[in-house]
């Protein structure tokens, strides 16, 4: 069962640092630490094997992956010796990817499914997963051509690049991953599109850091009926993204996003915002700190923070292999549309789903049963 | 159904929290927040009211409750307003608090059986909850009378306080709460003696603060499947009990209690200890500090610490009075022996239970709608 | 000796906190703590007595001193009892503070100069500093009128508030004390008012947070020859200068002042800012956190992060006392113009000074052991 | 002006890490960070260049300087590529390192003494000065014969291991400086011994991490005049020296050595403990936690926390150099006995000093001007 896994923004930090992962993994170099499928509770022979994964992918970047691998081991995301191993692999993936097709919005469709069905041709592949991994965009306005199919096809110049990239998709028969917080598949117009396709489709935006610590220790104010009066987070990082992010728009996208798990987990909106700021000399290794104030019984003020210090990438790395390869089975086994169950992975979830950790752990238990 | 919650450490700061607060809610002065029997999904009729439980106690110390209800305010740990508005419901309190009778184990025993006794005949109670809120005591020694009834008739004087206090209750047909490590009801010859007097019993050690935190944080990273390296803790507090854990051999059974979670829910111990320290000008707001170092995908290393800052006595009473609710339910309701589904309050629960958070709520929230 | 402190934001959190503390130290209710004249080092006859402070003031506010004080007392900044016993030497103080006049600008300062000196006559004082402790203004933008006096003399009404407020107490012959960030004193025209007035100013914002632990900290890295690589802040903050700061000229005017010791210790500018953000649940205890990351030897990376948890009314309070007893012995002294040796008081210091609190300690005592 | 360097634990991480900094710099290979002598207040010409500097040394390990820097390269202390490029000096200097000699305590002196006396001769070396970065030991009871040399003599196996090596030193006439918080020289029969010699020495225990920190923060709050309350601290760190420490004796050395800087700078001393624990995942990168709590004005409570997060190695290298620099220029001036001027760089300085950073540094910049 050879799985695609085609990445948009094949050439960034998290592409990159799956693809190195993936290889290490099949390789027996490394044990899957962060990968979620391989928890014994969710292991299933439903899935496709990492050592049936092929990876592709468009970007606009012209950097090599052995050379973007390099400069991640150098700021110490992946190991050196790793990389040094894995050339062969690494460079074979490089041809693999292309760049973006240029022309107008459905010349740029057209090019992208052609290029996902000789992938999926060329290697013999039973399905292609397409991941949106690119740097985010700014949150697109609303337009009234999204909100069906027929009026979308003669308006898709008015569609953002993430959401060009999973019309395509659909268009190729492949299923859809947006890890990233940019509007993808989330509009009316192409849902109809995955539906008559008879593809699924799974985002936004992975859940890696503050958030993920936000979705535990939210339910558990909850839980202990304890009142949360403000919740203050600032998130410093620096990085490919770090930058993207640092321009009004996009952290804008990112921090609403940041901050649903509360008011959806608690009940309530506390005080407090989420923050995003560029630190170059950060790097890759991100560092967040939280304040939460909480009064307790007899209205007791109390406090706790907390920082975390992660590497985004190598936390992210993982998620996309997992997504993959859930997303695959769930094609194979017949879903359409949006992959709910597959909350536990996003910060922003599609559907009205239960926002506390554990529950949406249990969820995936379930699906993968399912599958 | 009038329900006497008896309270032995009565004029502790755990106990006198519990009271203003008790009283705080009957006069409609305060919301039951840190109350988890008000979370809409464990509300239930089967529980006593708030205006149904009665108090009393034992206590070897002669501080009145007033004194110490201002003590508590003066400090920050209930307000001062409350504690003059309740003066004359706090001093009805004091009335029903008794000293320790003293005399040989079994005369000891049998004075607390009495004193059970009239106070449920005087208050016209439909039963009596006895909770241990007392100074914890040093970890007893295994003693071979301990492991039958019979055995242990003839030899109460090796019995520790704690679980001499429990044989009392047992022998009045009194249900028992251990909120404390020390060892209560946690000997087969009390279990017996629960058995044979139809009683339940719950414990051990109230779950408030570090290890509250653990519980979600822990499986965080099991439900990720990222390897924790090493969780190394720092407790600092003063007050009552700050004083009493001070003592290397109380340390030394709280820190255990206190480090339990994490194997269970990680299934390995990662490096490093949990430190209790006694600062007093700390006083009652605790304040813990966790360093966790983890390793994520292709073995990453990263980190992640907070800070704990809350007032345990306040995050301790409204568990006090739920317990006491909960325990008197069951009690109502038949149940015998040991509440395992009351893990989700304690740090050292009894019983082969879920230490995760999340699965102990949902278990709670079954064992409330079976009552 | 009877000296004036002539409060521009009499009814706001520091000035109130001020005069509840001098009151208290000279009724003997509580020690000096906080108060920087009174460190064995600093201690001089030179200085007005606490004793012989006399505090008037002007607000547009119309909250009663002793109402404020109050609401000090409840969020815990000045304890409750010693506002109770204080009750009517701090009902004495509100007969001293007036509204802000109104008119157009030259109305304005004549009638604060009016003020003063009726306060001067009516307590026969041998003089008065006035010190700005009102919300911080925008900003203000240059004007050409703002270079020489005379020209200053026919565009009053482009002066913002607290230079007209400096403009007024040179007219009256006092000495001002800039504690914000606003423009006050600095300006040319204004210096040479002072100078023509033979009184002493001195400024600008006082330094009481997350900037003091910048000027010991920062000189640290300097000594040791490490090379700080970032340094971001986070200020969290509720209360009424909260919500003022808020404003987006505020802010910018606060955060430029708070970044200036870094780049003048340190002799380079790190990555990063320092942000302020409202949260009106902290109240007045203002939390900030601030990450540093540094290279060592062979350019290895390292880290530190700090949170202080303040009280800033209560921080700044002493700081006033001793501003106002120093510049009225520098006044009584004949000492004109800026007075750069306060320079250990402030964020923004004037004049070209060392910005290492050592440094300015140092500064400080000579300029005591001068008078 | 070549001058020797012999140190005393010479594989191990401290030393490995000053001898792979000191080629790399010499080389022109990185620039001299964390070297205070680099500071442009102190540089002096009356210091050995680094490219004059010659090391040796004792060590009771055997493994070898380039692999001891190929482990330094794997845990992020040293950049890989620096020990690859240098793999010739290193392998030169491990030539001049020899094991510790056997026999009685006299015979090791001599033996000691013989291999200092060869390393000058052979070299041509101006000067040695002899640094103890060897294992921290136990602290050493008190003994009689320690009072004058003329006991001393016959006495030398009551000397705990680091003094009978300033014994050596001392014979052969060369300076010595302790890193660690062991006895080394602080003995009066030492003292006698080189004043008798005319060399002088330094120590104790090198000032890098939390006590660094303490010593600019606790004269904040003393010139602030602010009231510590409590001061806490909790260092986690791995590596050989977490190791040692971990013995209950050294620990107790050690923790005491970090506490004078309080009691000393504030003229009182705090609740609170400094605690070292050891946990191996932590590795070269101590993390340090410290909760300091404090009354401000009116008594009003506040707090502050800090984690640093330094490499230790690479925070005392470069100091070793440093001390290594000035030690030897000092002897070269004729300086005998005690240099109480480098207080700068320990926690447990010699003689009657201030405790201050910056009032140290300014010690530090006079003397290096009086060479
Ligand atoms: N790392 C995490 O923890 C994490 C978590 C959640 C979401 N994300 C999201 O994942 C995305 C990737 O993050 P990253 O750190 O790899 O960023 P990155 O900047 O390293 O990589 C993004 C890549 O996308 C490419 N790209 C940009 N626009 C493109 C387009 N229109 N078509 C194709 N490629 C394009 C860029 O050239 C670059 O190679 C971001 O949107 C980020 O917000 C990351
Ligand atoms: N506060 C929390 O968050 C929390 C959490 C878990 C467990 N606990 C446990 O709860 C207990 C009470 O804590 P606290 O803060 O109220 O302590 P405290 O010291 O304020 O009160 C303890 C009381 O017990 C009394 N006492 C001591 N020995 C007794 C005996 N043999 N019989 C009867 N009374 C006795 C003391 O006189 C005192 O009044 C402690 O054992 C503590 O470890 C507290
Ligand atoms: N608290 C600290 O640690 C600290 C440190 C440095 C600077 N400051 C500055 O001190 C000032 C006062 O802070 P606060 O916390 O007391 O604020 P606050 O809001 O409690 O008080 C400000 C007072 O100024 C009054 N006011 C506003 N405009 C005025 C005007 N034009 N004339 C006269 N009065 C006016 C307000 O009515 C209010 O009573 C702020 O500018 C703040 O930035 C405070
Ligand atoms: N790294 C820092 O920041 C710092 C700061 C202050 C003090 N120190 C002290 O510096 C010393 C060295 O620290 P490290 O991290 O390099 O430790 P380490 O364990 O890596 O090295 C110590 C070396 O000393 C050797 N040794 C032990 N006993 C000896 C003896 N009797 N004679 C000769 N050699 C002996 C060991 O074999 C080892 O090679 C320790 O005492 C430590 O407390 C270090
Ligand atoms: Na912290
Ligand atoms: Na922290």
């Amino acid at each position: 069962m050879r799985t695609g896994v085609w990445l948009v923004g094949a050439r960034g930090s998290v592409a990159v640092t799956s693809i190195v992962g993936a290889a290490a993994v099949r390789a027996g170099l490394t044990e899957p630490i962060g990968c979620v499928t391989e928890h014994p509770v969710l292991r299933s022979d439903a899935l496709p094997a990492f050592g049936d994964l092929v990876f592709g992918g468009h970007d606009i970047a012209t950097i090599s992956v052995v050379k973007k691998a390099e400069a991640l081991a150098e700021s110490g995301v992946v190991p050196a010796r790793l990389v040094a191993t894995l050339h062969s692999e690494l460079a074979a993936v490089d041809e693999e990817i292309r760049p973006l097709p240029h022309g107008t919005a459905a010349e740029v469709a057209a090019a992208v499914t052609a290029d996902l069905l000789h992938f999926r041709r060329r290697h013999g592949l039973a399905r292609v997963v397409v991941v949106n991994v690119a740097s985010t965009e700014a949150a697109a306005a609303p337009h009234p051509a999204h909100t069906s199919l027929e009026s979308l096809r003669d308006a898709l110049d008015t569609l953002p690049p993430s959401a060009l990239m999973a019309y395509a998709a659909f268009e190729a028969g492949c299923a859809f991953v947006d890890f990233t917080p940019s509007t993808g598949a989330r509009l009316p117009a192409l849902h109809e599109l995955a539906t008559a396709s008879r593809v699924p489709y799974a985002g936004h935006d992975g859940k890696t850091g503050e958030t993920l610590i936000k979705s535990v220790l939210a339910p558990m104010f909850a839980m202990r009926n304890l009142r949360v009066r403000s919740w203050s987070g600032t998130n410093l990082l620096g990085g490919g993204d770090g930058a993207t992010l640092a321009e009004p728009a996009a952290n804008a996208a990112k921090s609403a996003s940041k901050q649903r798990v509360l008011s959806e987990t608690l009940g309530y909106q506390p005080d407090g915002h989420t923050r995003i700021e560029y630190v170059p000399d950060i790097g890759d290794f991100k560092t967040a700190w939280d304040l939460i104030t909480f009064a307790g019984f007899l209205g007791t003020p109390m406090r706790m923070e907390f920082t975390w210090h992660g590497c985004d990438s190598a936390l992210a790395a993982p998620l996309v292999l997992d997504l993959a390869r859930l997303t695959a089975a769930a094609h194979g086994a017949g879903r359409v549309g949006p992959l709910t169950e597959l909350a536990f992975f996003f910060k922003d979830p599609l559907g009205e789903v239960d926002h506390a950790l554990g529950a949406q752990f249990e969820a995936l238990a379930t699906f993968v049963r399912s599958l």
